[in-house]
């Protein structure tokens, strides 16, 4: 294959990749096709023992990093990237460059390859997966690769996206004296409930694929359907993240009762083919001319679990009265403004 | 047991039950524990063979439903309130009586019980579960209910939430003779593309509860990550519903490299426990202090793969530089604002 060919291919294939990519990511700017991508310069630093919070040790300890630009004279340009959730520092090469978020031409660039990315950093870990390590545990790896391995005393800076960012954050309170400017990016410094619970849900879920039979749904229908119930504003506010296990247990109890699993996707499996429009090859315009009487239709904004999308655009072809319910209830709108939701119906069906 | 400390005991557990039920329902308004409570006259109609849109039939076919207040002397007075998902008419209680949603001093609201819901209505189905049974399906029944069993030929109006508003609209199409007005409230004429990415997901979670042994996660991980990691509103825009099978397949193909589910679990573990304040008693303020480089802050609006709340507050008590991405691409606002992002933190780190 010509070899601009196979560049070609490269280049795409990783534009691909990056863009649906594991998410948490930034997935590919997508003018970064034309920007020529600088790859950097990949290599494993093996840090012998490296001793974890929770009292265990990853053991031999490598860390892959990889670094772009060039070093000044005075060691005064670098800039520490840590990845985000998934990421790897394979996939830099679009954000790198002048004007980009990673100007290589003004910094020397090092990107750290987390444990649990599936790079390098990984290779000796045993196939059941990782000891259980922190944000904090990645932050003390990457302090002991700049320091023992290449001998760096100071940082311009530490830049993150999302759980690079939490590490960034990380880095601003453990090393305080360490890096003269941070920025996490999308990214946070601590947990909140809502997060718990998106997170929670998300393990739930990799764990009934792969070992369930016959295991109880609801261990991760519930937490699944409450991500979505109301506004992570709603969960943030109401739920401190130290009564996180108080609440998912509550989720788990309530939802435990008399539901059979296959009844609930039964009524899935029917909203999944809701349309009315269907007779009229989808048509909404159609199916909306077919309607004879008077509508009040009410939609909450911020609703996750029924999109108001297609109800507003209803209301306007039927020239019918929208309501939209405000709160930050997300589908639960309908509860917590029960007061002007009973007031507007009722106000209409007296009509 | 006195009768009341059992009325109570019923009324409380009902209230306990309808707040944390099955979602997509209203829950309960808590000031309706105040409320006296009217349970309805329950009925079940013995329609013998329902015929459904897939042209297989549930036979026998047996209705719930459940009925307030008394029908006037014209028959002008009705009110059909179909169920929400996974609702159940004996759930109703709390949204019945002057000033409240269903005013039963004024009209005969007649509740019904869908098929899939736990109720009389499912008595006769297999364990399997049903056949796949459309909304449209359960507005024919609830026509046949209406007309054959209680001989009525109009109706003041249907009121519906959620997957019952998803009803009311098919009732306004299917039906447009029939009844004078409709409410749908938190409810579509037609799924999008968000709509079906998480029912999608949430069958996809059941099924791998049920029966999964080495099943592969990304069924189920790809889509749960991207229901939530851009907003509904992008995917609603993005992805018209025709796409979605392709749209599916790309986020499973795209997310099936080469990443494994220990690896993944390893990382979301870390997140999960991560708080810089947690050698400060979680005092987020105590961290701050800690502080000693200049920050920039980087939250997406709209972001609920990462909420923005602690960065923002940690913005506040160092007094850093805070900037807010308003797309609507959640998470991936990072990438859908490249432009402005690079700008900023360059300007930032050139300082």
């Amino acid at each position: 294959m010509p070899l601009t060919l196979v560049s070609l291919t490269v280049t795409m294939k990783r534009v691909m990749k990056q863009h649906f990519l594991l998410a948490m990511s930034l997935g590919v700017s997508w003018n970064a096709i034309a920007h020529a991508q600088d790859l950097g310069n990949f290599r494993v630093a093996e840090l012998g023992r490296c001793m974890l919070e929770n009292g265990t040790a990853i053991d031999p300890c490598r860390m892959g990093f990889r670094t772009f630009g060039r070093l000044n004279t005075d060691g005064t340009n670098v800039v520490l990237f840590p990845m985000w959730f998934g990421g790897k520092t394979s996939e830099l090469a679009s954000k790198i460059g002048a004007g980009y978020l990673l100007d290589s031409t003004k910094y020397y660039i090092i990107a750290i390859d987390p444990f649990g990315n599936g790079s390098p950093s990984n290779t000796k870990t045993p196939q059941g997966g990782f000891p259980l390590f922190t944000i904090g545990d990645l932050v003390r790896v990457a302090y002991r690769l700049l320091t023992e391995e290449l001998h760096l005393s100071r940082l311009h800076a530490v830049v993150g996206i999302s759980m690079g960012a939490m590490q960034a954050f990380q880095w601003a309170v453990s090393y305080p004296d360490f890096a003269e400017r941070i920025v996490p990016i999308a990214g946070s410094p601590q947990v909140t409930s809502y997060d718990m619970l998106l997170w929670e849900t998300v393990i739930r879920a990799i764990d009934a694929s792969q070992e369930c039979r016959s295991c109880d749904p609801v261990r991760v229908f519930a937490p699944l359907i409450y991500l979505l119930l109301q506004t992570p504003e709603y969960r943030v506010r109401e739920t401190p993240p130290e009564q996180f296990p108080s609440f998912l247990k509550t989720i788990l109890d309530g939802e435990r009762q008399d539901y059979r699993p296959e009844d609930l996707k039964s009524q899935m499996r029917a909203k999944l083919k809701h349309d009315v429009a269907r007779p009229f090859g989808g048509n909404l315009e159609a199916a909306a001319k077919r309607v004879k009487a008077s509508m009040l239709i009410v939609v909450a904004a911020g609703d996750h679990i029924q999109r108001p999308e297609p109800a507003r655009e209803f209301a306007r072809l039927t020239a019918s009265r929208l309501v939209e319910l405000q709160s930050d209830c997300g589908h639960l709108s309908t509860d917590c403004d029960a007061k002007r939701l009973a007031a507007e119906v009722n106000i209409f069906l007296g009509r």
